[in-house]
Formats: structure tokens, C-alpha cells, sequence
């Protein structure tokens, strides 16, 4: 956590001699204080994942020039790549139905700035938690999802994700499935809580099914939502020990508990910019 | 852990008012001291389970005297019910392949007394691990299995298993299914460890599907072993936290450990009386 | 988590035989229909605990009844013991400076019912979080606490206590000490949130103390109050893992998800009645 | 855990801008593969922290030539540095008295290749562990210290670690002082376990130690040994949940474990060269 402006750098590129090279030679050209780096060379894909924070203040000049001088090196390597600045917060548009657990840890966060982050807004399928949200000074938007309306609903929805300038939209126990266009469009930009450590009880109800299993831990999982439920990108996983003497209320007590951790640290991750997709697994730089 | 000689009194029968007082008062008249106690109400099979640990000097009379004035009261709530003699260790066959990390680990826990069991003997279908057995003073039986000789290799194996007066047998990572009808005989008294926080990843190489899924964590399960191929009723689980830099030889070592520690700790429970059966789950009296 | 109406029973004594046998003799004669038990003998005090949950319907009497009656047998064995009935929730007063990581926590965790408890009021010795406490309809009483005041300041604190018939009193990182005599006279109804793996790092600023150590996980402890400082008896602790790469600032944001879960699991125990002194140590029946 | 030959090369110097760059310059000058780097700058000490293995072939010279030529490189920065070559496992001395738990771990970890190392003999104060070296063909030697004999024990067992060319002694539950001397000479190369979560419970009997306090937790912390007893940089530290129905027999046995897994785990990073001493801190590059 560095508190001083900063610069992320993220990329991935076939694996060859010479990457790291490239990149630590550009920025130090440039005088570039490199205050975190994170490296991973991917065996089975041959790729190479990077990450670095460096010192805004430390370089002569912008984040556009910035852009405009790296593309040189990226375009050698055949780089994906992009670079945030930590002066402009991610914005996170939160989704919920009724479930407030996962919202009251987000907002709590938000509101004591524990990562860089803004909730531009809330939209939700219900109009229950509005009262909590509009007292944070976080716009409510209530967007009633029926069998009838879903289409519209979800170009509703997108409409006002896109008219707060959302970067990220978080199901945060939304109980609705996304369209797969959604899905394919924001491909990495919409992350789930799913109550199971998948791919153990994927669909409804999976503390029922942990139930009837009899198994000893619980689990949550944070993933990238894509149009197979419950399969994307794994980002964040824990688990918890129960008993024989736990029922279904207990289970879901504490599976709300490691649901509300596992999605915060899975999205500060993610605003960080510390997860990087490698096809349907992750690259977490924690 | 009690030292001084005990007797471990389990059952479950129908719930109903009055089975603890029966009980209780059962002990108390004959000057019962109970060292230890666990009670559980499930609510779904409205069945009573209880354990108890009693100063086997406290009472006036043997077990079998115990047993058979016992039986009036186990009687008359319906009990399933046994009784054991701290003095008399549970007797373990141990069947093992060729990975040796459970078997390392059972052996010390064995010579190190870490708690009340006796290995009589290792049965195995490669003849790797001889050396290692015998060096501890234990027996070693190979007994190997190809597709045609597999009834005959374990009718030897349960001939084996019953000359040594086993109570309980451990597929200590021995890569064979057990045929049905002997996982049928010996319901309750065959346990597995299988590499995989179940039900994820049942079956074969696990650690391979994990790695593929690209999960967060792994894990690995201590079951009773049923004619459903990992799907009996589970005893003790855990996970360990792994990443994305982690090959499948990593995640293969840190199984291991992980392995190693959930079999010794289901073992003991089991040993201990602590684990009661309840439909295809279990009550782990810790 | 039983939801039906019950009497919850806690006692202990000293050790001897007959115990279980005189209590489940008693409500065995009156129909109780017991739905969860514990029981622990302590082989160092020679004490017995025990708890009991009691169906309140299966009952043909009221508490009151109860009590009269109990009190017999718990002269003969010399017990320790209260009853508490489920019907009436705890009364929780929640103690507060700035920090309002703990509060959030557990507004939420009382606002959805997760436990049988109570909120009648926040006291805090600074103004900041009234709009939250008041948001959620709990009053709020702000009774600043300077060296000068500091008596009447806590005498004000305990006539608050006392008007709302608190139970029990949390201290959620307020940052003051109690006096002696309010630690003494409110023994076992007040409890803290301390915010190292006691007993490392007691008294000030123990995250500085575990980044100058440079331990490898921090915890936190949940603990009953007495006169001398983070020295109680402790109810709940737990551990995470942090490493080399986390700041003094990132150890206080993995603390504070440590501090709400230990505290918020500690005070669940006490308000159900799982917690029984014995010394300076606890029985907690979970 | 990359099984082709690698070169791990470590440093450490002061902070500055240029440093990943030189480095990764020469790296890539001389073709250099790297397959798996870290990175850390540690904001109090200034420092920077580097650790890469190199893959041997893609190298056009060998470790002797990589040494002169990185030579400068290292001058110009001021670092404190080495390289390791993974054809020469490093040479881990084990010293033992009775207990043999964290003995056993490590001759199965050894036989099992389960990480880069070789244990060319065993010393022990006492001859009761023997056997069980002898039959994996280790050197065993019974070194007995008294009171009178202390110092030349001592010279004794330097002067078989140096005719075995140990490069690390590690402490697996040998319950003498090393002299202060030979703490310093040997600063960085010998390890210890210690049965507590440092800081708490230092010195001697710390299980019985966290059984009086009434903690809910115990641990081990595998850490430098230093000359101020269980003071020293700590590497690896973790903890397992115990309660009030843990005798002290019983918090011994589930403190084994963790004793075993924590050694195992702090002395993998060791030899594979993922800790660096900052201070009296470490840096770990799991």
C-alpha cells in the first residue's frame, strides 16, 4: 500500500530473453522509481506477467507520455498491457438484491478509504437497502428485474453503469444471472461472490448442498463473471471449518463472513490492478 | 487424551426426553466418573448421538459385566451402541503403493504412542516399501494386483487383513478401488484419503484438475471408503492456500503435508471413538 | 442456533460423580428436551462445567419455576449457575473512541439478527460516529473522557450503563483504561478487543511492536476485562498471515478484518452463554 | 520448483534507481532465461532486495565466469550478494537430542527430494536415535554435553559440521545453548525451531507456558538463532487452534505438527535461497 502517487504498470507478452530488460531499462532512462514489482512466467502458456508501482513524482513527465513512450517497447514484445495512476480511484459500481452483508463491508471500506476506490453508485433488483446507501451520500438506483423485463432491465443497468463511468461492476450476492453479450462485453470488468468453494456446489443454494454433503469447511470464491456460471477466472478463494452441530442458519452465518473477506480482498486485487487473466486462471500479485 | 484406563461408550438411537438422564443414571449408580462427554441432537434424522469417556477403576465391574447390564438401557431407547477398553489398542492394517508419505507419517505417530493404535501389518501391491516397515519391527505383506488377478489379490488381502484381527483398515494412498462387496462388509471400518477437498476433483489426479481450474487453495479428504467411488461419508477435510506460481510438483508437495495431516487427524478420531456415523455424514466428536 | 424459545442452563462445581446424573434426572422428571449439551471437567481445578439448551416448551413450568426448583439440586453439588432464556435478548452497550471498524461490524451483525442480542445504546469519548449509531435508531451518548475528568467521566459511563440495564459492556477499540473498581465490580461483563495475538505485544501500539519484531502473523484477542492490563482471561483469538512486503498501514487494515471477526465471534460465545469462567481461563462450549 | 539446473542469484544494496535495470541488462546481454524473480524495497532500511533463478543452459558460461563478470555490476551498487548453482544441494547438518518428531519429517523430505538439500550426517547429546539414521544411510554422531564438557562438545560439533562442509546446522529440537561464539560465526546458517508463536512464551516449556496463560492458539516459529535466545530474525511462524479440553500432553501433540510443518517450510525457503536478513528481519520470497 503505497500512499504516494504511483503509477501501475501491467502487462503480459510471449516469454523471451529480454523483457524485463526492456522495461527496467525504460524506466530507469526516465529515472523511474520503482517502489513494488511482481513477476510470473507463465510454463504452460510461455507467457510473461509483470507488474510494477512506480513513483509518479520520480518521472519527468505525465501519464499520456508515459503511454505514448512505452507503446515502443510493448509493440516489440507483442505486450498487453496498461497503466493506471493511483490519483484517479477506480470506480466500482456495486450490484445487490437483498443480501446487505457484502454491501455494509464494501461501504464500510469505501468509507474509511481502506483501498483506492469510489462507489459511484448501487443498483439493485430491490428497494430495500436504499435508506443505508443514500445515508453514505452513494446514489441508489433501483432496477426491478422480472421474467418479462429482463432485457430492458439490463440495458438499463449497463446504461447507468456506463453513465457513472463505471470501471467495474461487483455482484455483490446479486441474485440475477447477467445476458452473455454483458458478460462477453465486460469480460474482466464484472466480478461475483459465489458462496462455495467452486468448483465444489456451482448454481443455487450451495450452502444447502454443503449441508447434505456433510463436508467440514465452507468456502466462498471470488471470480470474473463469464457467460458459464460460475466457471470464470478464479481470483480468490477461503474456506472455514464447521461441524456436525452446525445447521444451514449456522453455515450461512459464517459463509458471510468469508463471503464479505474473500470479496474484499479479491476486489482490492483487482482495483489494484493486481490480477491479471492468464486464459481461465488468474495471475494474483498479492 | 486420557491416560489412565478408560472406557469409551458411544451410541445414537431416537431422540426422545430422558435419554441423558438414563444414561447418566446408569453410571452414577454403579459410581461411574465420566472424564469426558459429547452430546449431539440432529434435527433432520431427530437422532441422539453420545459419547463418554469413563474412569474404567471407578466402576465396581469389567466391561463385559458393563455390557451386559448396559444392554437393558441401550434397549429400551432403541441404541446403536459399542463400548471400548483403552487397554486394549485398535489395530490398524495400513495398505499402502508407492508413495510413502502417509505411511512415514502414520509410523512415527505409531512409535511415537501419539495416540492408541497398533499397526499389526502393511499389506502392499508394490514391494517398494519393505525395508522402511521392517526397519520399525512391523510385518510387510506384498500382495500385488493386475487386472486378472484381482479378485484372487483381494480375497488375500481381506485373508490377510482378518489373520491380524484387524479393526480397522487405512488405504493410506493405495491406488486401488476396493472391490464393492468388501466395501460393503466393512462399512464404517475402511478409511481413504483422497488429494482433493471433495467433492471437487473426484476421481483421478486431482492435483492436475485443480491446477487446470486454476483454484486458490487445495485440499484433501479423510472418508469412509463406500461402494460410490469417493462419496462416503467424510470425517476430516482441510485446505492450504496455493498460487499462481505454484507447478503441479508444488502443489503435489504441499498436498502432501496437507494429506498427511487430515488422515492422521481423521485416524485418531476415528481410533477414539469420536466419529459416529449419520446417514452418508458424520458426527466428529473433536 | 436454535430459533425455537429455549432456557439456556451453564453451571459448574466441583468434580465428582453424579453430576449429569442429578441434572438430567431433574429435567428428564420435568419433560426438558435437551437440544444441545456440553459438558468439560477440568483435571487441574477438580471443577465440572456444563450447558445445557432446554426446549422452553417442552417445560410444564415458567423460569421463575425453574429456578425455584434447580436450586435444589444446585446446593447439593455446590454449583454455580445461571439460566437465561432466549425470549429475553442480551443488552449489548457498545463502547466506542474513533475506530469505527468494530462498530460497523457489529451494527450490521445485530441489525440482521445474526446473534440474540441487543444494542441500547453507544457511548463514545468523542462526537464523530453519531450519524451512524443514530442512522441504525440507537441512541448515542457522547461522555468525553480528559485526565481531569476522568472519574466522573467514567462515573457518568456506568450510570448510562445501568439506565439502559446493560448486560454486558464491549469495549470496540476504545482507547482508554478502565478503573480498577469498575474492572472488578463488572468482572466477566466487560470485554475487549485487543489487537495483538495476546500475550505478545500487550499495552500500546502493538501492530509498531509486531513490524519491529518481524513476526510473520499478527492476531488479535478477545478478552474479559480485569485490573490488570490485556492480562484476562481469553475468550477468542485468531491469526493471519502478513509478510516482508506490508507496511505498518497495510498490517492495520489486515488487523482490523482480525479484530471484527474475533471480537464479533467472542461476543457471540459470551452472549449465548458458551463462555464460563474458570480462573483466569475460559470454557467456551462452541 | 524448477527442476532444470538454475542459477539463484540473491543481493541486496541500498535503494536507488537502476538497480533492476543493470541487473536485467546483464542478465539479458548474456542471454540469461529467468524463470522466476522478486522483488523487494523495504522503506525503513532503504534497501533493496533481489532474488532471480536463471536457467543454467540459456547462460553461454559457467558459475565461476557469472561470478567475475557480475562482479562489477555489483560493485557499481554497493551489493551484498551470492549465487547458487541448483547440481549442488546445499548441506543441511541436523542436530537432534530425544525428540524426534521434526527428525523424522525431515529424513522423509530428504529421501523424498522433496526440496534441494542433503543431510550429510546427524549429531545428537544422545545415542537413542541411531538406528533410525543409520538405516537412510546417514552418518551418525553421539556428541554428549554436560555442564563440564559444554565447551569442548561444542568444538566437537564444529569441527564435524566443517569436516562434513555444512552449509547450514539446523536445531531440531536440540535442547542445548549454543555458545554465544558460534552464533556469531555462524550468523545466518544456523536455524532453530522454537515451540511458540514468538515473542510469546521464549525460553523454556512454552507449551506448558500457552497452557497457563489459557491462549486459543499455539504456534512454532522457525527462526536465525542469534546470540539472545529465541530473539533472532524470525523466517517462518504459524499457529492451530487448541481449547479448553486440551490437556498439556494434548497441546504438545498438536504443537509437533506445527513444529514440523513450520521447520520444513523455513528451512525449504532457506536453502533454496529465498531468505535474505534485513536487519534483524527477513525477507521471504515464497
Amino acid at each position: 500500500m503505497n500512499t504516494a502517487r504511483h503509477y501501475t504498470l501491467t502487462l503480459s507478452c510471449p516469454d523471451r530473453v529480454g523483457i524485463v530488460a526492456a522495461v527496467s531499462a525504460f524506466l530507469a532512462s526516465h529515472n523511474g522509481w520503482i517502489v513494488e514489482a511482481n513477476h510470473h512466467a507463465d510454463n504452460e502458456s510461455v507467457r510473461y506477467f509483470l507488474r510494477q508501482e512506480i513513483l509518479a513524482e520520480s518521472l519527468p513527465f505525465d501519464i499520456d507520455v508515459f503511454k505514448s513512450k512505452f507503446a515502443e517497447v510493448a509493440k516489440e514484445f507483442r505486450m498487453e498491457w496498461r497503466i493506471s495512476d493511483s490519483a484517479i480511484p477506480h470506480r466500482v459500481v456495486v450490484l445487490v438484491s437483498r443480501e446487505d452483508h457484502c454491501l455494509y463491508d464494501l461501504l464500510y471500506r469505501w468509507k474509511s478509504k481502506e483501498f483506492n476506490f469510489d462507489i459511484p453508485c448501487v443498483i439493485s433488483n430491490h428497494d430495500v437497502l436504499r435508506g443505508f446507501v443514500e445515508w453514505h451520500g452513494i446514489p441508489f438506483h433501483h432496477v426491478p428485474v422480472t421474467p418479462e423485463t429482463k432485457v430492458k432491465a439490463f440495458e438499463e443497468t449497463i446504461r447507468i453503469f456506463e453513465d457513472y463511468c463505471g470501471d467495474t461492476m461487483v455482484l455483490a450476492r446479486y441474485m440475477q444471472i447477467l445476458p452473455a453479450d454483458i458478460c462477453d462485453t465486460y469480460l474482466g470488468r464484472i466480478i461475483n461472490i459465489h458462496h462455495s468453494f467452486l468448483p465444489s456446489f456451482m448454481g443455487a443454494r450451495p450452502y444447502h448442498q454443503a449441508f447434505e454433503r456433510g463436508v467440514k469447511l465452507i468456502g466462498a470464491t471470488c471470480h470474473y463473471v463469464t457467460t458459464e456460471l460460475d466457471a470464470g477466472p478464479i481470483i480468490e478463494q477461503d474456506t472455514v471449518r464447521i461441524d456436525h452441530g452446525d445447521s444451514v442458519a449456522d453455515i450461512i452465518r459464517y459463509g458471510k463472513d468469508i463471503e464479505k473477506a474473500v470479496l474484499a480482498r479479491g476486489l482490492r486485487y483487482h482495483v489494484e490492478d493486481r490480477v491479471l487473466r492468464d486464459g481461465n486462471k488468474t495471475v494474483v500479485f498479492r
